[in-house]
């Protein structure tokens, strides 16, 4: 998948915040960001905008897999336990897909496997190919 | 508000990504994000955490004004629009509160006053003080 | 509007718990629900699927008033205010629309304009007509 | 589980749409509901209002069975696939808990095992004991 490696690299926002990827395969991506002092909010915990990326990074990723371009509707985001330092990583699953729509469950752990966050986006297929 | 005013000095996710504060007042912000190359995602538009940070922004500012910590449990996001250049600007207002539960709508709108997302934001409100 | 006054009569499910069509334009509609017994739940407030439902549905007119066929793709539902007796009135208002994704949001109020639960909801429109 | 025995029972608008009740544990609930006529929207399949009412049914049901009385603060639902006539079946399961707030996975199933909705839902957790 030489097409999504460069689809990663051409990610400007999720490179600027410090985001890799692990893992990509058909419907599915993992990725990983080092949580550092940029990722904080006003109560020094990681920015619901940070954990937001992380996940979405992973949704656009696995969404784009088939080679179609693929944008997001939307995006249901839970915040489950608020997290400092340490490492997140974001894992996303296809849950259900036509020629038109699919749907992503992309779950956010730390470092011990404690879940920090739940993200089910929905995303749009075009005809167009993304190479 | 001048507890609003160090809050956002201190949300340094915000900061990194260039959001200013525009206005506040008792359930309401308003802040805005000159969009420049870092926040492009893979298909150079606007990254959908970069959106999502700017509308959590505001919806953070807005559920902290009434003095308690309030912090989002859930967040409903839609993409309506693509955009690649200019300025995004995002409002948020307060739909109901009680002594726990508050929410919040949240628009982002770009230069030409266009519809570029929708953000519907749920927050737990802390009996501890922000300050 | 003759199409959806039909749409609106065979709606089997929103006829059976007493759902009222009071009026429709364009990406508009707005309805009706007495409460009985019949909507309560366990706890005896009004069922969140009673409530649902009367948002789903004129969120199902709203977004048919245009001829083509619109399914729902997804829905995200607050519930601000528990309610035991009344009337509830849900109300749809289109936020945007493009050729395939249609967006609305729906507020449902009693009867003294209490604030019961705010419903979003995104729609895929087919090539189909309606008639 | 004598208590969430009674809780379904008293649960009028699930009872009147045909709702049954098979299995519940900690955290967990599984329901089934025969689809028929009453059932149905204006296109002949299942109403929105009524698969969201089986998968609402079983999150009250395993967001209760901890004892205290917990309530919906919102849900967010997808509609994957449309569906006329056999059996839905929905199953509930704890995502994660706190003392004040816990959020669950509902999946909606066919009698094909075809996945028909996903459905996330939040509680908010009372003090107060359901019995």
């Amino acid at each position: 998948m030489d097409f999504i490696k460069e689809f990663s690299e051409n990610d400007k926002f999720a490179n600027k915040i410090g985001i890799e990827l692990l893992e990509v395969s058909k419907g599915h991506a993992k990725a990983k960001m080092k949580i550092n002092e940029i990722h904080l909010n006003a109560v020094n915990t990681v920015h619901g905008g940070a954990i937001f990326t992380l996940a979405d990074y992973t949704f656009a990723i696995a969404a784009n897999t088939h080679g179609n371009i693929a944008v997001a509707l939307n995006v249901t985001i839970s915040f489950l336990k608020a997290v400092s330092s340490g490492t997140l990583f974001a894992e996303a699953d296809e849950v259900s897909i036509n020629p038109k729509i699919a749907t992503y469950n992309i779950r956010v752990l730390n470092e011990n496997n404690e879940l920090i966050s739940t993200f089910q986006g929905m995303a749009y297929r075009k005809e167009k190919l993304l190479k």
